[in-house]
């Protein structure tokens, strides 16, 4: 496996396939389309999830878990929802396999046990939760239903990348249920915030608050809010929705509460979720030609200490030395690593550790030892600096918080230097190609209109951004009337 | 809903399956043989889940994640394996719906869309994951390898029951990789072992260490060492299971190191699980016929305060000192809840926080408010005492230990008393129908005498238990030679 990474600039895809298998993160597996997450990128996943689960039981909700089947009636119930995930889901259709009778070793299915009715395996649970919520709800007093679920789900995608696009991905899916419209739009808008809160604090994720087009809403939804994420390729990438759906799935699944006044109604519904999706947002955000770049909050190790010696005697010197600095962070809930294995030259390490992204690097010689100090490598700017040894660890602690707030600044930079106002198709068209980023114009609100710049430059429209002020204007395609700019931008 | 749930003594599996749905454990689907694990189900697990993941972490384990498909050809390549699980799994053959032609709107599994290769739902995963370590592992220096995985599992059950056997199941799976014979048996072990602790200490659930008989051993396993326990109805539950695997996995799929010597061998593996089962076990060791029974470790809210009150002005006056009781249980990190519902009363509450298992009960009234004392109940005894009020924080947070050690000294001196030596196979039978329990018999050591006997009787050998003592006997069945006493019982 050779050391460096296809640079960003040379192949912007390839850096990022290689920097996911290179730094431990993913890998494809012996099944299409199917991701091995592996440890080092699990472990990220693990912070993710419990900063988030952290997030949503604050915010009033509970854990719970619903089968991975959907029998294909349940299905079909909410025909916009299974009209939208229809093309892509895996089916059961069987439930034994026998000796081929042909092929001795082999299995085949058996014939004899074909299931009365084809299971879907989940690309989404608002069926089979809606038809248990049925059974929960009677009474106003039984709302609001406030549920997750961290649980993997399928989507038969042809085209798969790592993390980006897997057949299987890991997800949390919310959904509740409300007595009124009213009560159901205040989660989906709450949730939307959650994530943005969780994006831009927990990952420096700056993110873009909006709603989707007809076009980009989630199948049975009526409407569908976002995070939008900008990319260092200049590409958008949804990283997580919250969708508002008004009453379809308790038609669907006829689920009703008798309200204060005992008159029956059918209740008000949301769901939101966000996936493994976001390892992907999390590395084309924030890595570069050297490998992955952690924010601290994500990172399984913040601090690494590298011992540099040459004779066994300098080593146990270090050694004293650095497991003092190792128990002084564990009590700081830093998490720290002392890499002193003998058979790794530093240089090997060095590499090593930026290419996993840990933001901070201790090495430590013979002559620090003498000097009293430290050599701290900051992995996102690629620095150093001399710290005096008694300071090392309160400068570190600073130092982690430091990096993670820059870390968000320059991403948000970033981003706000690529959000592009234009005035005509010449000036969109040059911007997507040239720059990339988000191009901000007026659109005449048609679907017709969406489709058609889609087809022309492969840009489609990310998001009606929630703080987009009230613009008169002419379409840029079609010069149309306007009442504000949205977002347009090729996108993961 | 009535609130009484069926005695024990009236009908054992109907008392489980109310309290299961009434407790708000879990509950059937609309999907055949999958359950649903409700909130207050899935709130017990996840502390099962967050002790058994500390204990991983602590014995140098790390979590991953591999597919949910198996592609057939590689759920064949070990051959023990497949045939063990082939009889019961669900197989995905199409990746598509269509609308039906002759039914407006319907779907139907599009003919088109057919799979080269069926992908079985995994049942378990040694092999997706071994297919995978074939990649990981290249040398002495990458092992041990000690990856475990939280994921779901199915395994097409015909007879179903909630948590003790589904078709759908969540557990966690530990798969290792090791250089040598002797370190992966001691894996094996250790692992047993931490589930034992587990068990015992977490789950106040006493257990037996013991291994396997080749019949009731892992399908691909040389060895399956198990802890198994007593429900209350006399009848043994196996709550989790340790397999040494030889190297069998290893030469399915040619995963080879080369030692230190450089010359390539085969690694030697481990595989163990725990599952969803174990809330049958935590259910069924602990609970009586008000409803469950929660080892304070286990139990989402470890006290309920309830107020008693006639007047708006009593309630506020309690409320003052409840919440300020609240403040100080969360100091201790006890999770407390103040159940001030106005709209329903005390008697009704008890009930219900009786039904769910809460360990500890404080009720105060305005009495209490004047002599500066509360009611304070447990839940497994049913007991109540009155307690100073500067005392009764303190008081509970000693009491919780107490009623954690005494359901397991409870527990464990039921399933102590119910291990019955035998000498011949009148006894045998007498035992097993009317006292119930493990039945501790000389056995020949052979599989058809094991297969005779639960035939006759419908026990089974649960285990050879690790500390058995050599003792010459005669083989309860045929009268044949035996070098020790083996268990036998009826089984979930």
């Amino acid at each position: 496996m050779s050391k460096n990474l296809t640079t960003r600039a040379e192949d912007y895809s390839k850096w990022y396939n290689e920097l996911v298998v290179k730094a431990d993160l993913a890998e494809n597996s012996g099944v299409k389309g199917c991701m091995v997450i592996k440890p080092y990128g699990y472990a990220i996943w693990e912070k993710i999830q419990a900063e988030l689960d952290r997030m949503f039981k604050e915010t009033g909700h509970s854990n719970a878990y619903f089968p991975l089947f959907v029998p294909k009636s349940m299905f079909e119930a909410e025909e916009k929802n299974a009209e939208g995930f229809a093309k892509e889901c895996a089916v059961v259709t069987h439930y034994r396999l026998q000796n081929d009778p042909d092929k001795p070793g082999k299995l085949r299915v058996d014939p004899n046990a074909k299931l009365e009715e084809e299971l879907v395996v989940r690309p989404t649970s608002e069926a089979i939760i809606w038809s248990t919520y049925k059974k929960w709800i009677q009474s106003h007093r039984d709302l609001p239903l406030l549920i997750n679920q961290w649980a993997n789900v399928v989507r038969w995608e042809m085209r798969t990348r790592l993390f980006l696009r897997t057949a299987e991905f890991l997800w949390q899916e919310g959904h509740t249920a409300h007595a009124t419209r009213t009560e159901a739009i205040e989660e989906t808008e709450k949730m939307m915030n959650v994530y943005a809160e969780f994006a831009e604090n927990f990952m420096a994720i700056p993110v873009v608050k909006g709603i989707k087009t007809a076009n980009e809403r989630f199948a049975g939804a009526e409407e569908t809010y976002c995070i939008e994420a900008l990319m260092q390729d200049g590409k958008a990438l949804q990283a997580g929705t919250s969708h508002f759906l008004g009453q379809n799935f308790a038609k669907a699944f006829d689920v009703k509460f008798a309200n204060a006044e005992g008159k029956l109604e059918h209740v008000w519904g949301t769901s939101w979720g966000v996936s493994t999706r976001l390892m992907g947002a999390l590395i084309m955000t924030h890595s570069d030609d050297k490998g992955l770049v952690l924010p601290p909050n994500l990172a399984p190790t913040q601090v690494v200490i590298v011992p540099i010696h040459k004779t066994d005697e300098q080593l146990e010197a270090i050694d004293a030395v650095a497991n003092d600095l190792v128990a002084q962070f564990r009590k700081l809930k830093i998490s720290v690593k002392y890499d002193n294995r003998t058979t790794l030259k530093p240089g090997f390490k060095f590499n090593e550790y930026e290419l996993k992204g840990v933001p901070v690097r201790i090495a430590i010689g013979p002559n620090d030892l003498e000097n009293g100090t430290f050599e701290v490598a900051r992995r996102d700017t690629l620095t150093k600096e001399v710290v005096a040894k008694d300071a090392v660890v309160k400068h570190i602690e600073l130092l982690l918080e430091q990096i993670q707030d820059e870390l968000f600044d320059k991403a948000f930079e970033y981003r706000n230097s690529h959000i592009t106002e234009v005035s005509n198709f010449d000036e969109f068209k040059d911007v997507l190609e040239n720059k990339g980023g988000f191009v901000s114009a007026h659109w005449d609100g048609t679907s017709e209109t969406e489709e058609k710049i889609k087809d022309l430059t492969k840009a489609t429209i990310r998001c009606i951004p929630l703080d987009r002020k009230e613009e008169a204007g002419r379409c840029v395609l079609t010069g149309k009337p306007s009442a504000g700019r949205v977002l347009f931008a090729k996108a993961y």
